[in-house]
C-alpha cells in the first residue's frame, strides 16, 4: 500500500520517546495463545487480561510474576464478559455494568499485584469494549469511573476515550498499533480473529506512525493520529500469528527512532 | 431431637460477645436468593460472594453500597468456580488454583471497597471450600495465602482451618452455625440445596451453643465446639427458605445471650 | 390507558382457538424462578431454555419430565449465550454462530425429548434473539437454519421472523403477548427485567388482542397485529412477579374467547 | 523402560482390526490445539467435544462438516462442566446430574449430526469423566443411562465401564492408548497437561499392545490390558505436543499390525 502525501510539516514526529505494550496473560485454561515468556525482553507494558474475555486465576499469578521478574510495568485489561467471543463480540451494557466489570476485573489483577508488592501502571480495555469505549462517551466514563485513582489509562487518541480521560482526570497514554488497521477517519478496524503481517510493513507502519503522527488508511489514504503532546505506547497482539517476530520488528523500529529523536533519554 | 447431656462445667459459655454473619450477594444476574436489604438491619459481618459460586459485578456493586449504609463490616466469600453448583460440589482443584482463586475473588471484592472507602473486614470460604478447608490442612493453606494481610478469616475452630490459620499468621474468628447441622465429631454436613428449619429449634441450638459449646449432632449425640477464647460469630444462612425470619430469631437470641454474659460491652 | 378507536370491522378475532405459552425451565443450578408445576395446569406450551440464557442439563431433564406429566406441548427456547445477562444483553454474532448456537441448544433440549419419547413441537427464540430476530430477516434465517425439519417456529407476526419463516418453509405460529408492551409500530419493548402486572388490564389486553387482532401501544395509540390467519399462541412470562396468577388470569380470558368464538371445538 | 516378559501364549493379539480414535474440537472459541483438518485423513473415529471441557457451537460444526468430508466415524466426547480444567479436574456430581449432563452434551452433538445426516456412531466419555466411570460403576451407569439406543461406547476394558455397558445393554468399543500411561494396575494416569512422546517409544507401545494386550507400566512392570474379544480403538490426543507426528506413527503401527494378522479385511 503506497503512504499518500501527507502534511508533515504541520503533523512532525511525536513529542515522547515511543514505548511498546502487549495484551498477555491471554490464554485461558489448558489453551495458550502464544509464549508470553518470550516476549516479556521486548516490551515496556503489559496489558494482562482478567478473566472475562481471556486468562484465569491462575495464568493471572503466573503472568504477574513474569512480568515483575522482566520489569515490565502492568496494567489490567478488562474486557466484555465473553471467553467464546473472545471480548471481540459487541454486547449491549447498561453503564452500571460497565463500571461494574471494570472495577471487578481490576480489582481482581490488583490482588495479585498487592501479593507480589508491585503498582498498577495503567488499565486498557480490552478488544470491543475498547472499541466501544473509542465511539461511545458514555461507554468510555462507566469503563473509567471504575479505574483506580492514579492509575493512568491507554487509549486511541482523538476519541471518545481522550475525551472521557481528561473529564474524569484520568492520566492519559496515547496508543499508536502496529498491527491493527486504521480506517480513514483513524479509528480502528477491529477483528474477531488476527492475521499475519508482512514484518517489513509492520516497520514501515510503525516508522511513519512516530515519525509522522500519521498512518495509512484502508482505503489507501492516509488518516492523521492526534496523539498531540501525549506519551505513546505502541501496541502489538499476542495474538498475531508470528508475534513474536513482529514485536522484535517493532522493537528495533521503535528503538531506532527512540535514539535520532530522543538521543539523551 | 434432645439434647444429650454434656460437661457444662468444663466447656462453659462463649468468651466474647457473639455476633452474626450471613452470606450475602448470593444472586446471579436476574436470579435472586432473598433480598438482603431485608436482612441487613440484623446482622453484624457480611460474606459477600464475589462470582465463583454466585453474585456478579452488578451485584457485588450494590450490595457493598448497602453494607456501607447499614453500617456492616464485610468479608470476601470466595467460592469454588462452580455457579451451577453454586460452589458445593467438591472439586480438585491444585493448591496453586487454590490460592489464585482466592486471591481474584478477594481482589475482585477489594476494589469494590477501595472504590467506596470501606476496608476489607475478613475472608470466609464458602460452601464445599470451606468444608475442603475443614478437611484439609494443605487446602486451608492453599486458600489463607491469597489473604491480604491484615485481613481475618472466618472459620470452624478445631478444623484445618484453625490450624492453618495459626501457622499462617492469619487472625482467626469463630463460626458457630445456626443453620447447618453438625455431624458427631463437630463437622459441618454441607448440603446442596438448604431446608427450612424450626424456628424454636434455631432459637435452642444457637443459645446452646454460646451457653455451653456444645451442639446438637445428627446422630443424637452432642458434640464438643472447641472455640476456645476466640472471638465468634454465629452465621445464617439467606438461601433458606424463611431466611428473614431465621437471622431474626437468632438475633433474638444472640441479644439476649450478650446482654446476659456481657451487660456491660 | 383508554383504548383508542380502532377499525374493528376490517381487523375482526382471530382466526383459530387461542392457545396459552409459558417460557420454562428458566431457573438456573440452585436459582429458581418461579414454580413451572404451578404453572403446568393453565397452559398448551412450553418453551423450555436451553442452557444458555438459562437452564442446565438436572433442570431441563425435569422440565421435559414435567410437561409430559402434564401433556403440555414442548418447544425449545435457544437464546444468546450469556446467563449474566438472561439473554437480554444485545449481542452481535455472525450469522454462522447463530445457526450454530441454535442447533446446539435444540438438540440438547431434543436429547431430553428422545429419552421420553416426546416429540419436539416448536422452536421460540428467546428474549434479545426473539427481539433480533424480529428485527433483521438475516438474524431470523440464520437461527431458523438450525431448527430440525418438521419443527414449527412460534414468532412475531409482521416480522422478519415471520418472511424468514415463510422463505425457508418452516411452519409459523403467531404470538400475542399478555405481559409484554407493544411500541406503536407493534413490535416488542423487551425489558431486563420484568414487572408486575395489574390483573385486570392483563384480561382486557388479552381479550382486546384475541377479539380485534388490535393491541394497546405505550404511546397510547393501538397498533393492528397482522395475525392474520395463523395459528395463535398466547405467551405468558414466568419471571414476571406474580406469573401464577397472570397465567391463571390469561387462561379465563382465553377460555371465554375460545368458548365464544369457537364453541365446537 | 524395558518390557518385561509377560505370557504372550496367553494374552496373544487383539482379536479384530485395530482402529484409532481421536478427540477432535477441542479448542474453544479463538483458542485452538491443533489443527484437526491435518489429523483427519489419518483417523477412523473422532470423539467430538461437547462444549462442557472445550468446543463450542461454532467449532462443533465446523468439526462435524470435516469429519464427514473425510468419512471419519463420529462419536460425542461429553465432558465435565469445567472449561476451564478442560474437564480434567475431578467433580462430584450426582447421578442425576451425571445422566443429564450426558443426555444434554450428546444431545447437542447429535443436533449438527442431524442437520449433516450423518449418524452417530459413539459416545466416548472426556477426560476426568472417564477416569471416574472406570474406577466407579455407578458413575458409568449414570453416564451410560444418558446414550441414546443403538449408539457405542468407547470405554477401558477390564474397569466399571465394561461391566456398566454390559449390564445396560450398550455395545461396548475397547480402547487402547497410544499416548497415556498406564499404571501397574491397567488403570490410566490422567494428566491435567499432556507432555510430548517419543515417537519410537510410541510405535512400541501400540505394538505391544495389539500383539500382546498388555502395556508397559509406569512402575516398570507390565500390565495386561483385558480386552477380550471386543472390538479395539487406539486413541491418540490432539493435545499431546507434536500429536500429528504420534497420530501418523501409530497409523503405521496400526496398519502394519492389520495387514499382518487380518490380511484379508
Amino acid at each position: 500500500m503506497p503512504i499518500k502525501k501527507f502534511p508533515a510539516a504541520v503533523m512532525g514526529p511525536i513529542k515522547h520517546k515511543a514505548l511498546i505494550n502487549v495484551d498477555l496473560g491471554e490464554g485461558f485454561g489448558n489453551w495458550t495463545i502464544t509464549s508470553d515468556e518470550d516476549l516479556l525482553p521486548f516490551i515496556d507494558h503489559a496489558n494482562i487480561a482478567c478473566g472475562f474475555h481471556a486468562s484465569d486465576p491462575l495464568i493471572m499469578m503466573e503472568t504477574v510474576r513474569s512480568c515483575k521478574k522482566h520489569g515490565v510495568k502492568i496494567g489490567a485489561h478488562p474486557g466484555l464478559p465473553d471467553l467464546q467471543g473472545f471480548g471481540r463480540r459487541e454486547m449491549k451494557l447498561s453503564t452500571d455494568e460497565l463500571t461494574a466489570i471494570t472495577i471487578y476485573q481490576v480489582g481482581a489483577l490488583k490482588g495479585f499485584l498487592d501479593q507480589e508488592g508491585v503498582p498498577l501502571h495503567h488499565v486498557k480495555p480490552h478488544g470491543m469494549l475498547y472499541g466501544m469505549c473509542c465511539r461511545d462517551y458514555e461507554t468510555s466514563k462507566a469503563v473509567f469511573k471504575g479505574i483506580p485513582k492514579g492509575v493512568k489509562v491507554f487509549g486511541l487518541p482523538g476519541t471518545c476515550m481522550e475525551q472521557a480521560a481528561r473529564d474524569l482526570g484520568v492520566e492519559f497514554i496515547a496508543e499508536c498499533y502496529a498491527d491493527v488497521k486504521y480506517n480513514a477517519d483513524a479509528s480502528l478496524l477491529i477483528e474477531r480473529k488476527k492475521k499475519a503481517w508482512d514484518l517489513a510493513e509492520v516497520r514501515r507502519r510503525v516508522t511513519q506512525q512516530m515519525e509522522t503522527c500519521t498512518a495509512p488508511a484502508i482505503d489507501g489514504s492516509t488518516c492523521e493520529l492526534p496523539v498531540k503532546d501525549y506519551p505513546i505506547s505502541i501496541c502489538c497482539h499476542s495474538d498475531v500469528p508470528g508475534c513474536l517476530e513482529l514485536v522484535k520488528e517493532t522493537r528495533v523500529a521503535v528503538d531506532t527512532f527512540n535514539k535520532a529523536y530522543f538521543p539523551n533519554k
